[in-house]
């Protein structure tokens, strides 16, 4: 139950993947038959990239990953688009946050971080305040769903204020490509992000989505390929993997929605029914269908919980995986709440758990918390 | 004939990533079972690596490939370490000299290309002078062998001078990692990077080497993978793969270097008892085994050549792949000799090759070229 974390990759995408090393050599930007062929299979998988989030081709890139696209994002918009002011929130993934240190550190790029309430919503009212005040050129950078707590934005209402007032929005949606519609064609935003891992697809692999109107230029120079936009010779089993899962995981997108949410709201309710005194953090009922963030109050046994867990075959996560190689606590939660002593766990589900799974995971639970805590 | 530009992917290594992708799940930063097996086995990729070029494990660090790392290297090295100077040569990858172009645009970093001579070795004692004249910090950036001529470095007399005057050495040993020996513990180099799809492994993962002694940051910055130097959740089927592929390239690299060797003087003594005023580029017999570049006098079927040996079956470049899409020349050429109406093939072989087709090459050759070429 650590899916938000990564996912193991679909069968499909494994048999397309070592076809593709097998049987296409090739260096796409070589000019004979094997470049050729390579060519034509990444601008193939472009184009279901593109499709799946509304795009035209010319505006999609492929990176090694989410974190490789938001530092593409975030740094070129400063050094490419004179952005002088970027707003975000001080819950989103280390991979914007230390963006925003370093542009602050080495390029002296004004930085704020929106006020967030109870449940993780930034505060829009404060953006909107933010945005008309002053007239450096702004960037928003707030992600569509937060990664530990599953709080979902209104891409729809961030993308309509920056508009308003001319400035640019990135989203790191890296936990919602290909769970929730994410559409360019209809919502207007600059720069998107996806990571090919968190759904069902390789590691290594991911994309950027470059609004055609914004100009920036490669942050990672050499070649010419992706159209002098990310050079390095192109990860075609990668890449093709990617689409392949994209595919996949858009043509399953609402059974899965369905099943998913079925699951999470039963360990929700089942947690419930089983322990007194749970905090739960973010808005399962909002969030992303996916998360549930829940906390058991402090107690010699919960702090040893993650173990304990782990020693019963069930893996979980007290935060984002990318935070550190130890369990060293969550940046969201310690923003969200003042309580450290309560320990969190965040479940993250997919179509591969089961209801038998869950119940699992909730007997385990009662055997390992102390008997005060159950209800 | 254009295994300078990649390489098909070793069958054996083809399996290790299948095995990873279908066995191996986990994200290395998870804390759990999955993610602590992930973890070793990347840890286990890192000391193959590490070993193949005299490197202890904390000073290799896994990228997306060989791009990826020269940009690290170079533009990390004017951010963290105050180099204020780089002196680098013309025939240096496209990913070497764009990124010299931006730091010069955007840092206002000092760039100096040295003199080459006819055979491509850049000029060593206007180095050493160059060297010896300035205070400023300074590093050096010069390839092992050269993509597109071969032509090798002398690592060691490079090294010591920039040991000398107290100035960094980058180089991009992309051609060079698996075929000539690479050993920092001998060599004291700053940077040094590496490609997988180059020897056999795959495409998208590569690897940098940072000397223990400089301290630079990450150029992807976010989570704390890789000891906090290159954020993303790392290609843990890519890095099995290239510490694969690099084990099978080292156990054959002395039986692979005779074959090929042997292959490409074949070819080139066959071309010249068949063909009349070809040039030569680079030093064949001191350069890379597997690099042949020879061109034609200028004609309407030489224009054509790369197209029709392409109709023929045969996969050679006229420069590097990654210069250009299209059949766009090369730098490289361009910066040694100025006669853009001759037309040069790069010929880069590997143990895949045969002595047939050596003989089928230049068979095609010659019905294509007219008449008054051949000898």
């Amino acid at each position: 139950m650590d899916y938000a974390a990564t996912t193991p990759v679909d069968p499909a995408v494994i048999a397309t993947m070592t076809e593709a090393l097998q049987r296409y050599p090739g260096n796409p930007s070589s000019i004979h038959a094997e470049g050729r062929e390579a060519r034509a299979l990444i601008e193939q998988a472009r184009k279901t990239v593109a499709g799946a989030i509304g795009a035209s081709i010319g505006e999609v890139f492929f990176t090694s990953g989410g974190t490789e696209s938001t530092n593409m994002a975030l740094k070129n918009a400063v050094r490419d688009l004179n952005v002088q002011r970027i707003i975000s929130s001080p819950l989103e993934h280390h991979c914007v946050l230390h963006c925003l240190d370093t542009l602050q550190r080495t390029e002296g790029t004004e930085v704020l971080y929106l006020q967030v309430d109870g449940k993780g919503q930034p505060d829009l009212e404060e953006l909107d305040v933010l945005l008309k005040e002053d007239g450096k050129k702004t960037l928003v950078s707030l992600m569509h769903a937060n990664n530990e707590i599953g709080t979902l934005l209104d891409l729809d209402a961030v993308a309509a204020l920056c508009r308003e007032q001319g400035a640019l929005f990135h989203s790191d949606t890296v936990q919602t490509v290909s769970t929730y519609e994410l559409d360019v064609s209809r919502t207007p935003i600059s720069f998107l992000t996806g990571s090919a891992h968190k759904f069902f697809g390789p590691k290594g692999v991911g994309f950027i989505y470059v609004n055609g109107d914004n100009l920036i230029g490669p942050y990672i120079d050499g070649g010419a390929q992706e159209r002098n936009m990310r050079a390095g010779t192109e990860n075609l089993p990668g890449i093709l993997g990617m689409a392949k899962a994209l595919e996949l995981a858009l043509a399953r997108k609402d059974e899965r929605e369905v099943y998913v949410r079925g699951l999470r709201d039963a360990l929700w309710q089942r947690l419930r029914e089983s322990f007194d005194d749970l905090q739960v953090y973010g808005d399962p009922g909002r969030g992303h269908y996916k998360l549930l963030n829940v906390s058991f109050p402090p107690s010699p046994q919960a702090d040893l919980l993650l173990m304990n867990l782990d020693i019963a075959g069930i893996s979980v996560s007290g935060g984002s995986a990318c935070s550190s190689g130890a369990d060293a606590g969550s940046h969201v939660l310690d923003a969200l709440v003042g309580d450290p002593g309560r320990k969190a766990i965040r479940f993250s589900l997919s179509h591969l758990n089961t209801m038998d799974e869950v119940e699992q995971v909730v007997n385990t639970l009662k055997e390992i918390l102390p008997a005060s805590v159950e209800a």
